[in-house]
């Protein structure tokens, strides 16, 4: 029956019938923490730099024996901060031999994407002729 | 002439031609710390629940006195909270006799959105049946 239920949710219009819109209507607690986490993640440089190297790569999947020479950080400060990007469901990985691939869970930045994009047909404030009035 | 240059920019493919797009080439140093300076303002319960509230008001925009009570926490902490997400470029605020009044930026998460977003007609990969093959 759960299992049901979930296949209908998801069935009935993607990310905005199963997630929170952190536009649409205020987060809980509960949301709200686990939507920090991730964000959380994404909140430091290095992190951000390993993402893109990962999520850009050409095949989808990077080799950590690529990804540490771009940086000036030690392996296991590295192996670290991939640590926590997966512990945030944006990558995952694999070992092969000596070596872990990792590669990007789009899923993760889909559903991020899909919080922090308006509904349809919101309009931008104009709000630069109000700021204007009062200087 | 910067200014026209700017125009010609956005005139030409909009996020895509002025930001990095964190999934499709490496972010260099500059771009992933000004990138990470927004997302660790989001990476807090507390800033996450403020700006979904601030976000999904009727109307556009929230008194500080509306934002308070959902918390329990003291104004001064809230107002730094919502200092955090203001210089990081998400809501911007005006004050107004006893009270400030807080409004989403939604440039700023359109941005965010748009770097998110997989460039058109990626498919998900597929890794359920090499990760099951291992075990």
């Amino acid at each position: 029956m759960s299992k049901q239920e979930l296949v209908m949710l998801e069935g009935t219009g993607g990310a905005d019938a199963c997630c929170p819109g952190l536009l649409t209507a205020p987060l809980d607690e509960e949301q709200a923490a686990d939507l920090a986490r991730v964000f959380k993640a994404l909140g430091d440089p290095v992190r951000l730099r390993l993402l893109s190297m990962i999520a850009s790569k050409a095949g989808g999947e990077v080799c950590v024996c690529d990804l540490t020479p771009a940086f000036d950080l030690s392996q296991p400060t590295i192996s670290h901060h991939l640590k926590l990007l997966r512990q945030a469901g944006l990558i995952d990985c694999e070992r092969r031999g000596t070596w872990v691939y990792y590669w990007l869970l789009p899923e993760t930045t889909d559903r991020l994407a899909g919080l922090l994009t308006r509904p349809a047909g919101t309009p931008l404030p104009d709000r630069g002729e109000r700021a204007g009035a009062g200087s």
